[in-house]
């Protein structure tokens, strides 16, 4: 790095660095995001000798807690984004939100960035993903940029009012996603989104039959992975639930959502974990037919299923790929697992989480607990409960809806410490 | 803890200690021991929402590479323990070293020792575990405390020459067993080790069919839950191989170990897990029949496999029971799965270990590499791979010898950089 960088870097008590952190030899895994994503991409390091180093906010926020090298800082902030690396092998990201320049600037100096910011971009700017999405031919909703309050009006007209907005930057979890009632609601939305600095895009409102998730792999040399096909459950805009394999409905969407995964992985160069997430709609003829509607390139909520479900967890995966090494088996070791979210809830019960869990044990002993060592805030995501039918059986249409029931269950104990269906133990 | 104790607590700055490496409201686990059962404790606690405290030897030890809270120090040293225990909600151990009479101490100050001393000294004193085992009923081999020469020629004479002598305390891997094989042998060996203060035993040399594993765990409320009972291949007294199930061989000897390990652990008041290490052989009606060889109060060698055969692995098991929480089900998830020990060569190869798993990978995308960040040393374990049959697929004799000779190829391969089959890529 050029010797003005050096002026500007922070002191280094703003790390808790340990060189003893990373096994000799072993590649240094830097990950810039301190959330659950980054704690379990350590977690899955651990297994294989390597050991990350992660910038974050805080040092008690979920990956700090885990890791042995850690980088105090800002991913807003160049000099910390440079600190954290530094002699990395290479650099991943448990959020899309560091600006691209600075990325630019690292993969400039030789530092080895996964995925890459020309890959990136199609997950921080829905209508740059959109329009390219729909150049290399994968199915999208018909879209539309909106600069003026015409051109939503037009484009309310054009959809006869199925109309969803969304900010092109900066949304998740369905914050920056709005269904304006009426035409009215449609202009005097857009009127003050854009006032308020917000870029737009629209595009139609698309019926769902259901939302999925199509899941892959790709490595810097080329070589990709993808999972089976999830369900997955959005409930305000935030996944819930997640289903593997994705239960067959008639029409092969599953498989087409499989090679269109695959398709867009490696059109776009994405390396890492690439999530796409899908509706299922059912076309003017009648046939099912699926539209993209959101891509993610990291792991990701309805890839937490692997973990417990797989021989390669999305976690592993995504290590392997960014380091460019070979990838692993995704094949299924269950018939069917279900993931369920744990959200904080309105308010914190009183029993403590450790107590709540021991609960959900002693009534699901085969309930596959993870929890990320968050606070509770209301909707915040603070674990996963996997749950997986056991080895010999079938996955039922019935043993599916009952395993989906119990890790319901087991989720909405978690949050509230009541069980929903009044269960008072054997 | 006492005042006088505090005047020789030692500074602080022997700790990389963080406050902020545990999860707020979650309970702390103290581990003495730096290893890679510490390491996959921590792993299987980051899962749980928790994160371990270790006491290790070394900044760089295997654990101390993956923990934020990590007290440097002695396990040999009574400070050092009492310090890692402060605070903690339970202490528990790597290996079965660590004085009884410091941990009886910390029982008296109220600290949570799992398992407590009663019950570890069964795995620390082979004669002790002997006799204990005599006394409830379960099958040991014949054995005498060896405290002159004339004590072992007694024994050689009664045993026809059949003849094992061991140190009572501090062996392992093989260290600390001896087969003499005249007489004199046996005269002269135990002169020897009686001079340098080497406590002994004899016991009869078994004539193994083969080893097995049972293994178990309890938590202090009195909760059992067994895994199936594995075969284990010794090789110069260290593990190399587990596989799970134990292949049946006619007879109900498996039945029999998983009960014998469930009556021990219940018995001698073992808390978390225990491993039963087992002869089979048979008896003078030519009946296959079980003896206990070791015993061993933590995760163990021959329970790796359960990291990816299992629902709930020897770890996180371990984890929960030591803080006396409810066990998690220890059914399998594959229809077999091997275990083998990678084992430092006699000379470690010019490639790199990484480039060495990639190798692995490559000809086998189902291999699940687990390295424990430890530096190379001849004989040293270094890591494990565990190999699983696929769903769907049966365990036929074909199915478990094939997966036997791959999983030895992987790990001779991340071994010794040489495909043992002379194997060069397809
Ligand atoms: N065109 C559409 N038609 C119908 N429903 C939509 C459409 N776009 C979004 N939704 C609904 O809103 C939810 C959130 O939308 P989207 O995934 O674009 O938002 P996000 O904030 O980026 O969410 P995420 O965090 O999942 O990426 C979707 O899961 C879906 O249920
Ligand atoms: N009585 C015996 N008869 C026959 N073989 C024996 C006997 N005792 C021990 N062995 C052989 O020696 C090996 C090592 O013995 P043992 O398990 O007692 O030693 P250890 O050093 O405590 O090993 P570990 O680290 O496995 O506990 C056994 O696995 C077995 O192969």
């Amino acid at each position: 790095m050029t010797s003005d960088k050096t002026a500007s870097t922070p002191s280094p008590d703003f790390r808790f660095s340990r060189s003893s952190a990373h096994a000799p030899g072993a590649p240094v895994l830097a990950i810039v995001g301190d959330g659950q994503l980054a704690r379990m991409m350590q977690q899955a390091a651990i297994e294989l000798g390597l050991s990350a180093r992660v910038l974050a906010g805080r040092p008690d926020a979920s990956a700090a807690q885990v890791a042995a090298d850690v980088v105090l800082g800002d991913y807003r902030n160049r000099d910390h984004v440079d600190e954290v690396a530094k002699g990395a092998d290479a650099v991943t990201f448990d959020h899309e939100h560091v600006p691209n320049e600075y990325l630019d600037e690292l993969i400039g100096w030789g530092v080895n960035v996964q995925p890459q910011p020309t890959a990136l971009i199609h997950a921080q700017d829905k209508l740059v993903m959109r329009k390219k999405l729909r150049e290399i031919g994968a199915p999208v909703p018909p879209f539309l940029a909106i600069e003026s309050v015409a051109d939503v009006q037009g484009f309310y007209d054009a959809t006869n009012g199925a109309v969803c907005v969304k900010s092109r930057r900066g949304g998740y979890d369905g914050k920056g996603v709005w269904f304006p009632q009426s035409r009215q609601e449609a202009a005097e939305l857009v009127e003050r989104l854009l006032a308020e600095g917000v870029e737009l895009l629209a595009e139609k409102k698309v019926d769902l039959v259901r939302e999925l998730s199509a899941m892959v792999t790709r490595s810097p040399s080329g070589e990709v992975a993808s999972w089976p096909v999830v369900e997955s459950v959005q409930r305000d805009g935030i996944c819930v639930e997640a289903v593997a394999p994705a239960p067959a409905r008639g029409g092969d969407v599953i498989d087409a959502a499989e090679q269109l995964a695959r398709t867009i992985v490696a059109d776009l160069g994405v390396t890492g974990v690439l999530a796409v997430e899908l509706f299922e709609t059912v076309d003017e003829f009648g046939q099912p037919e699926i539209i993209v509607n959101e891509l993610a390139m990291r792991p990701h909520n309805t890839g937490h299923w692997t973990q417990d479900g797989c021989v390669t967890s999305q976690f592993e995966q995504h290590v392997r790929a960014v380091l460019d090494r070979p990838l692993g088996d995704t094949r299924m070791t269950a018939p069917c697992t279900v993931m369920a979210n744990v959200l904080g809830g309105s308010a914190d019960p009183e029993m403590p989480m450790h107590e709540r869990m021991d609960e959900v044990w002693r009534r699901f002993p085969g309930a596959k607990i993870h929890m990320y060592g968050k606070d509770w805030r209301p909707g915040r995501k603070i674990g996963h409960v996997n749950m997986s039918l056991p080895l010999g059986t079938s996955a039922t249409a019935e043993a599916v809806a009952k395993l989906r029931s119990d890790a319901q269950l087991a989720a909405t104990f978690l949050v509230g410490a009541i069980w929903s269906d009044g269960w008072r133990g054997e």
